[in-house]
């Protein structure tokens, strides 16, 4: 079974040596890679061999004891947290997880931290198992709560149809995943659950990571191309939605994978939930505003122009579009917080608005009046 | 200049045989095709050699046409009608044309119908040519009211960004094409546009049909995926959508390509005027509401799984999906009339309901209570 692999870990005879899957491959073929020192993790980031908010946060930590390893002085420690940071402008987790290590190192004396960083990155790791965990727990009773309404003449007479988009799933984390977490805990409970599966383009994470990843766990599900999820919407076909999040604002809009605010103008002209799913690293306190306030990666044109896939059982990559013809291509897009029906996270759902994660997390909230001072 | 070719003709030498560009090659091809008779043309149909709701209605003319060739009796044309009708079921366009040819043929002497058949094709050809100049001719109008409206200091400072999806440009038709043709009248009269062409997975005919045909015709555009449409509305960068339709109600729903409906709802959001350029044929004045109506092809699963392209310069196929993950491909979606600002057709713009149409083509509407009697 696949599902004993982790998304990355420390080599066991070599702890100085960080080996991760290459995601780039999947899902037809499964291939690792060892990353030696900072620059490799950096590089790793960057071309998206490891992805997802959560595991990029913790891949960063571990990328800062490959750091500490180097040359754990100041100057090297703060070039390398930078280095780093560059790699994905967009995921809140990145930043958020290096400098989480770096508050924790600096303080400490050079020979200490080589340890410290490794114990800390260890640490980021088995709290992201236990959020991602924790948020399928209680994304749970919102399905529960869809079957009790659904099906109640006959219970699981009718699968719960829910629709997800990019990956956001134990391959985007170390384990269960975000948004995937309630989908593998309503299946492991015995309800009768079937996922819509959308492609997500250009990168196509949904039909290579999610699709894989469900199909592995035995999960019924569909791909369906990114351009059929409203016609989904407006048949009926869907009971819920549930995306991740790269960044989320302190009032509740959510920042996600391009082609995510499209699926929540559906959702709410359709009157379905749309709920998004993070853990409360993902949150940017400092952050009101998304449209306006959070930058959006722009990426590799190639990412739109080319694409890999299998001929026979090789990988080849082939060009789409007419050579003349410019391509631009947005990572992420914004979900303002009125087409959020609630966030899932590692302490409950809810609502997104200030007010709503605010509850959750007062100590993390900044009061708006210091936000804006 | 490529723009020289049509996209069907007959066989100079030889007028009983019909050729076709192959567009499942384009952009990276341009290859012929020799159609011999009613199944090669039903196969051209179904396999979408040619495609594009006005070309579907022209070159099933001429299938009905080759079929007169090979049997000129009552129970053949019939037949023949029925196999090319069947080969995509949405286009209203299609039966249209096949149905025009019958009613046209039939009255006649077997041994008058060939030449019949052939001078109807080529004056429903012709016809299409026509309508699609005066679509392009009246959307015009409304990009001029934009380009007036955008840059009132300085004109042509700003240039007016139109969105677009799939290809309802000369390749979907025989010249100009219909949400494209406003794109060229506007281009030739010297405004600055510029096209924001959507990829418009499954089958990429944004990426490949519609920016091969806007590159040719050295009109500015840029190839984003579907899921960018919401941002870049939301970003301010679009100032106008128009779409194609391949079936619409005579109240105003309109038919056409997956994604479109979401869309519509992004340009809604955001206060962006949506058309859709259609000519009078594709308006289905036997029905009314679209959602509940409409027939929506399902297509085959291929065109998800694999896609095509270049590797050095040769056509390849890969396949993009995890074998054992099962896929869904509907052809078309509907966008409710209450999210179109208007449709262009060739006698001008109108609101998209029942009155609008009807104030346009009064002979061919019919009264709300005869359709429900």
């Amino acid at each position: 079974m696949l599902k004993k692999y982790r998304t990355l870990w420390l080599t066991a005879d070599e702890p100085s040596l960080l080996e991760i899957v290459d995601q780039r491959y999947l899902p037809h073929e499964i291939r690792t890679q060892v990353l030696k020192n900072v620059s490799d993790t950096a590089a790793a980031l960057r071309d998206m061999q490891v992805r997802g908010a959560p595991l990029i946060g913790v891949a960063a930590a571990f990328g800062m004891y490959l750091a500490a390893l180097e040359n754990p002085s100041d100057a090297f420690l703060h070039q390398s947290a930078c280095e780093l940071k560059a790699s994905r402008p967009t995921a809140v987790n990145l930043a958020w997880a290096v400098d989480l290590q770096l508050e924790h190192l600096l303080p400490l004396k050079p020979d200490q931290r080589i340890q410290a960083a490794l114990n800390y990155a260890i640490k980021l790791g088995d709290d992201d198992v236990e959020q991602c965990r924790r948020i399928g727990e209680h994304g749970l009773q919102i399905i529960q709560e869809i079957e009790k309404n659904k099906n109640k003449l006959e219970p699981m007479l009718e699968p719960i149809n829910i629709m997800t988009h990019c990956n956001a799933g134990w391959l985007a984390c170390l384990d269960w995943g975000t948004a995937t977490s309630p989908m593998y805990h309503a299946h492991e409970s015995g309800l009768n659950i079937h996922v819509w599966v959308s492609e997500t383009r250009p990168r196509n994470q949904g039909a290579s990571l999610t699709a894989w990843e469900l199909s592995e766990a035995k999960v019924p599900h569909t791909v369906v191309p990114d351009n059929a999820c409203g016609h989904l919407m407006q048949k009926g076909l869907v009971d819920l939605v549930i995306v991740g999040s790269d960044r989320s604002t302190a009032s509740g809009d959510v920042c996600n994978k391009i082609g995510t605010y499209l699926k929540a103008l559906a959702a709410k002209a359709n009157n379905i939930p749309f709920y998004a799913a993070l853990p409360s690293s993902t949150i940017d306190w400092t952050m009101d505003d998304g449209l306006k306030e959070i930058p959006i990666e722009q990426r590799d044109a190639k990412e739109v122009t080319h694409i890999q896939g299998l001929v026979g059982s090789e990988l080849k990559e082939v060009q789409l579009t007419p050579k003349a013809s410019p391509v631009k291509n947005f990572g992420f897009d914004v979900t303002p917080r009125d087409l959020v029906t609630g966030i899932i996270t590692e302490r409950g759902v809810c609502q997104a608005s200030r007010e709503g994660l605010a509850a959750l997390f007062p100590e993390d909230a900044i009061e708006e009046e210091t936000l804006h001072e």
